[in-house]
């Protein structure tokens, strides 16, 4: 039985198996074995699509954390089980981050978020550049775990670029998915230790 | 005539006119008024052009800083001219996000970023550890350029998430653009912040 839910979970699975840049009602359709225009009668069009897909994407993020732990623990975490979240859906990455977020799961994530800044003392005018700071690094994050295995290949230059190609040959974490963990890791904690130390600022401290 | 540059400028123009999902080689071709085929006298192939507009983007970045100045300073001047590079190509940003690099132009960026870092006094193995949570957040912050100008949306819902929308009628920077340029610059800060507190931990300060 074709219902909203049953089109986003096939258009998922789409964008999973084939990427975003294929993705279009009429494959959705013909997945589902339906006309496109049956599709209409379920939803009003591919924007809501997306926004079912987002849903799924982000009812795997856990935002549990930000009611038991300080915020800057709690946003580690939420990072993680984002970046998680990106790590299974990789090719929905494009798709969601240039599409406006509308959907009520999506903004009671974001909406818990902000609740548990402003709870630690982040001030109202400052959320959404604090929340919007992180996402920028959760998303880019994301992005690389679609690299390719090798992003930076020097290759022949390596002579020409000695001071990369050895920091690339003794990298920590190792292969391509090692060193994007490491990356990830390291990032996210210089990036809340900057933001402890913006709040304290702004609090005077 | 023509040749590899013209070649990859017009790829970069055709991208910028008509985003990279329709970018193909045959399309660029006719652009150029020539046979598909006519473009292998040139190049090896879609990664060449795509190689070719990255040094095209990449050359509008600047590294001069990493010569006279200490390196979270350097490192936040050439962040800057990074973001500004992709603000003038946006389109450009999926496509040079998830493609290896390989060309002297670009390698020769990212030496000068971790001969600075190592300079400052970075160790060897965390070297593209550092650059890469940076860039992370580069590419996510390039893609926040992308998106809708309201990518949060609480429309209806915002009694549903009280915070948030207020959070977002407050914050400074005003419209999207503004919003973005503050999140991007008060990101920046506290990754860089965070960088140098690890740093000074690596090095038992």
């Amino acid at each position: 039985m074709l219902s909203a839910d049953l089109i986003a979970r096939e258009a998922l699975a789409l964008i999973d198996a084939e990427g975003a840049d294929v993705f279009s009602l009429p494959r959705l359709a013909a997945r589902l074995g339906v006309k496109t225009a049956s599709l209409y009668n379920h939803l009003d069009g591919r924007a809501e699509v997306i926004e079912g897909v987002r849903r799924l994407v982000v009812e795997e993020m856990d935002v549990s954390a930000f009611d038991t732990l300080p915020w800057p623990d709690a946003l580690a975490a939420w990072a993680r089980s984002y970046r998680d979240a990106f790590a299974r859906h990789p090719h929905s990455i494009d798709l969601l981050a240039t599409t406006t977020i509308s959907s009520p799961a999506t903004l009671s994530m974001y909406e818990a978020v902000v609740t548990a800044l402003a709870r630690g003392g982040w001030p109202q005018e400052r959320l959404v550049t604090a929340l919007t700071s992180v996402e920028s690094f959760l998303l880019g994050s994301a992005l690389d775990l679609v690299a390719p295995p090798l992003m930076i290949d020097p290759a022949g230059h390596a002579p020409r670029v000695p001071v990369l190609a050895a920091a690339l040959g003794s990298a920590v974490g190792g292969d391509k998915a090692g060193r994007a963990d490491e990356a990830f890791a390291a990032g996210l904690d210089a990036l809340i230790r900057g933001l402890v130390a913006q709040l304290a600022e702004f609090r005077g401290e």
